[in-house]
């Protein structure tokens, strides 16, 4: 396996980057302003589908409807709309989900149980449906006309859909985010694409995220949540904190064989470390896309006696307000550091924990240790910063990621609604 | 029950109001600036004793110490210091601990075990343990002159020593935070003292929480460990969340009998509600004095199942930072409080809840329901904002406190330790 990081490289695009996926991106006028705000992506065949989805108790419409659908495994489109989360607003909710499917599968000429659902926004405001749909129908339009004239993007015409759906999918998101990577396999080339958005990353956890892949490989639905669900712990929930999750979060996988491949072996091996390479990246994204974020903040933990354990305490680093600010203010305060693993939920003993920034040891065995300042203060001053624990109490680790707490951030959050 | 309410008054002073109790506090330098920040609680005679500590994996070295003195539930000291807190400094913390709770040993003529410790400032800083020290041996030995001259304060000279030990307690505490009131009982009057400290408030948990009372009533330590963690439950832990603490939170209580009564029945049911009373005013002292904080939150959670779903919901709401952003932006994004509920980890049914801002109802079995802007806005521009939930599926209540979050927050924790 010395060549499993070659066996995979990045290429542009998105969700249209594999075979036979299309995806455009339209402005509806649910915002206020003039964006992208509908955004709709179709697999010319049936594809094997697969969704992880928010453990919030409060649940928005489309995902039920969503969930509903994804049942037997099997999806052709989703469609997507920004500015209105569709959540809380009770009947009319669950009507204006269903709405949205029903037209794509109108248009598109597919079950509406083939459709997902996706929306992010404002929460227990009803959905502006007229536009949302004439946004659907003019999607489906654009998206059934390139489709017949063969027009894939973005790699083959400049009329990029794939990243109007990326843009369409933004909220409070400052930039696009999508990702795409090909794997060399025995019988030929197999493609990734994906899209995310979220940014609400104080509490990473509560802006909305959302994430949609796709992929040429075949692959059956079990196979692919197995896969998908893997590759969602190691990356988007460590931006997104389990159990604290908005009410909009879900992440899709579509798989439609349009390759001609099935992996196994060590392709099937090789395909799964891409998916989660690339759910980490898009991840990443997420988090240096955070809210008035001005620094990013990787944390390890390792030598856990579980798995758990690391996460955990990884994530509450990566949550922690005061480690945040300190961050921003540049200032080596590993004792917040410590005190946020200490509340995280997890056993250790403090007795035996090195913390360092970047490569310096800034505690050893629970003790603080004389260090540079100058150092700290040179590691701090980067836009990227490495924080390290080692518990010293077995073989498992884990990361997370994160970002400063700005002023900015109190002045986005302070006047997003309205 | 009828007088509950009458049975007790607030009255001026501390935590030296209570007969017997003497309190002083000195600058020992260990700030950087000319600030009280050794403060010593003393009774005239060996008092029963209880305590409540933080449940964070990482403790301070007082912590330990304390923890252990008060095994036999007997102590007549407690020493405090700001400006440090003799957190994760080794061997040498340990020693630091001990030397402070012996030099009030050896001026104040009582067995070190008798003595409490209690510190909060910077954490892996090795104390300044000389100027330590000198602070003591200055604040017993003022504290012994009184009690030879049988000088009491606040209320019998304008030596107000109380006040300055509730001073040197505080870090970024920008209000000094002391509280008394009297009991009539069937005897005579008894007599309760408190202070606290603490201001950390984004995550109300992670600043230092430091709360000491006094009584000179005569209770058992069993009875007033019982009655303290009780209180505790219902005030300081609902703005310090359980298991999301410092290394150096603690609570301790002292009852030196000194008024000569003991309580039963009716006049120990109303002590009870009078301790209760006492630690609401100091948790609510201490959010009102959130770190940059502009505005106050009382979030009362109604009808729910269970006491402690109630008071996770409650929680998860006042340490949500998008329903802090959202108060600071005076802006009625219900949706927000709904979420931060969802992820509180209680199960609710998100379909029965109502939600108020004031009596103003937004949201009516789980659904957004039309409201004045105008009327929402006028709440919010309140200094204190009360929202309240119903969750229709119980009998149990619990209130929880919190700040909004501000630019001066990230200002001060930007730069707090340096």
């Amino acid at each position: 396996m010395s060549n499993v990081k070659e066996s995979w490289k990045s290429i542009e695009g998105g969700v249209a980057a594999p075979k036979g996926f299309y995806a455009v991106g339209v402005q509806a006028g649910i915002k206020y302003e003039d964006k992208y705000d509908v955004a709709l992506v179709f697999s010319q065949v049936q594809a094997q589908a697969a969704g992880v989805y928010t453990r919030n108790v409060v649940k928005a419409h489309p995902l039920h409807l969503t969930q509903s659908h994804l049942k037997n495994g099997l999806a052709q489109a989703i469609v997507i709309n920004s500015g209105n989360a569709n959540a809380c607003v009770g009947k009319a909710g669950d009507q204006a989900a269903l709405s949205m499917a029903q037209v794509v599968a109108m248009f598109m000429a597919v079950p509406a149980e083939d459709v997902l659902v996706a929306s992010t926004g404002v929460i227990g405001v009803e959905m502006p449906i007229d536009r949302v749909l004439t946004g659907i129908r003019a999607a489906s339009a654009e998206l059934l006309g390139n489709m017949v004239k063969g027009i894939r993007e973005p790699k083959e015409t400049s009329n990029d859909g794939a990243h109007r759906a990326a843009l369409a999918i933004m909220t409070t998101d400052t930039a696009v985010k999508e990702r795409a990577c090909e794997l060399s396999c025995q019988g030929g080339v197999i493609t990734l694409g994906g899209m995310a958005k979220g940014s609400g990353m104080i509490h990473p956890n509560m802006g909305t995220m959302l994430g949609f892949l796709t992929t040429d490989a075949n692959i059956a639905a079990e196979e692919l949540q197995r896969i998908l669900r893997e590759a969602v712990d190691e990356s988007f929930n460590m931006v997104t904190v389990d159990g604290d999750t908005s009410t909009n979060d879900m992440v899709l996988f579509l798989a439609n064989g349009a390759s001609g491949m099935t992996l196994s072996g060590e392709d099937l091996f090789n395909f799964e470390k891409m998916v989660k390479s690339l759910c980490v990246q898009l991840a990443q994204d997420i988090v240096r896309d955070g809210e008035g974020a001005s620094k990013f903040m990787e944390v390890t933990v390792s030598g856990a006696k579980t798995k758990e354990a690391a996460r955990k305490i990884a994530k509450s680093i990566c949550g922690s307000s005061l480690v945040k600010t300190a961050l921003f203010g540049e200032d080596a305060n590993w004792g917040r550091i410590f005190t946020a693993a200490g509340y995280a939920g997890a056993e250790f003993d403090p007795g035996l924990v090195d913390i360092f920034l970047g490569d310096l040891i800034v505690a050893q065995a629970g003790i603080g240790v004389a260090f540079s300042e100058e150092k700290a203060k040179e590691i701090l001053s980067l836009r990227d910063v490495h924080i390290r624990l080692n518990l010293h109490l077995g073989e498992e680790h884990a990361t997370a990621w994160g970002c400063d707490l700005t002023h900015e951030y109190v002045t986005i959050n302070g006047s997003y609604r309205s």
